[in-house]
């Protein structure tokens, strides 16, 4: 049995920045990179969503969010200082990092970042988010944050964002 | 640190009822209120969506259902009463509710709902699904129901219903 | 109270093939079926997600992946034997199978499957995968595998595929 991860490859690169329309109907995607400084790290994304989706004329339609990393993961929830660090807690005791993970063992895996724990973390989370464009912005309560869990830091992480809508 | 938690503005409220349509594209959201009677609450609402989406001339297309809640979430499962316990009971042993969490802690946090164990469970089950229409219904298998989640009631929650497509 | 499982019924059957088209906007569904062979399994469909998009001449555009049961499950990871079986046993962790479960208890259940395991394993992972498209192809990293999770097999299951964009 091999040891490797299998390789996703497309026919040609993901453009940076991409647009289609067509009879009033526009799509936009973009890639962008944020930089984390810890291992696991919970990012306030919101702001930076929010101001990308009003630079377009979207009135009514989606936002895919799309972290293109296994082990960098997207969810909602609030964000306060404490939780977050409630959050950091739960998913340290939700897996542990020092289990005896395969994927850890280089007689079972060529990955030398021994970072099961963060592959594992990341099920929990998701790596994706579906929103939607209301009124020309992205529809949220009160309280919810687009979050994004740093799993196996520090690294510079991209995110596709697609926007997808009528004007 | 600030005992507080960030809070998401948008410029203008989300409307009750929208449409946008170009060219045979139809796009419809609107907001439903869902008053739940327990702090831990599982409630159907498949019949309900169904429902909505028939309303619509929408034959192909994609139904988005979002929580405007940290603690309040949607998915899939089936729809039994022992099921349903049993789900109660999981959330409750992944998460235990007196663990001494930051967020429920009067130095660290302002919140005083106590609800640290609600946004952790929160992240376990998440906050919206993206289904298929096709043949103007939704897209669920046999057993499959669109669940609720409430994890911190009693309340009046409010969820975004937004369908998207081709008549 | 019950110990049968709401039933799911749509007016009429999804259509094994479906499309739909307005203005330069194209919408096609289908059904896909995969067969499992364990009871937990663990099955990449990413070349087969890759190849279904290219076979449709949408440039950008969003791909909704869709399990239609209840203990089959989609999600994101690596594909590697040792991260593999790491997930499995992950899963048997979180979730004892024989933890006496009301849903495996004929006193209060009408199911033989005895895969109350199944279901709550389901919670953690999802059924559904909602994927961007852009310059005609799937959007994912280099690591990134699109992975059914089989929670309840040997079985035959169905996925419904839907492209949804502009070529």
């Amino acid at each position: 049995m091999s040891k490797s991860s299998t390789v996703t490859v497309r026919e040609t690169p993901i453009a940076e920045v991409v647009s289609a329309s067509t009879a009033g109907l526009t799509i936009h995607g973009e890639t962008i990179v944020v930089q984390t400084d810890q291992r696991i790290e919970l990012v306030d994304l919101t702001n930076r969503v929010m101001e990308f989706v009003r630079r377009f004329n979207i009135r009514e339609g989606l936002v895919s969010l799309w972290s293109m990393h296994t082990t960098c993961t997207l969810f909602i929830n609030e964000f306060q200082t404490a939780l977050l660090s409630d959050i950091k807690r739960f998913l340290e005791q939700m897996v542990a990092r020092d289990a005896e993970w395969l994927h850890n063992d280089p007689n079972h895996s060529d990955c030398d970042r021994m970072n099961a724990d963060s592959h594992l973390r990341a099920l929990l989370l998701g790596h994706s988010l579906t929103l939607q464009i209301s009124g020309g912005e992205v529809v949220l309560g009160q309280w919810q944050r687009i979050l994004m869990g740093e799993l196996d830091g520090p690294r510079a992480r991209s995110l596709r964002i697609q926007i997808f809508g009528v004007s």
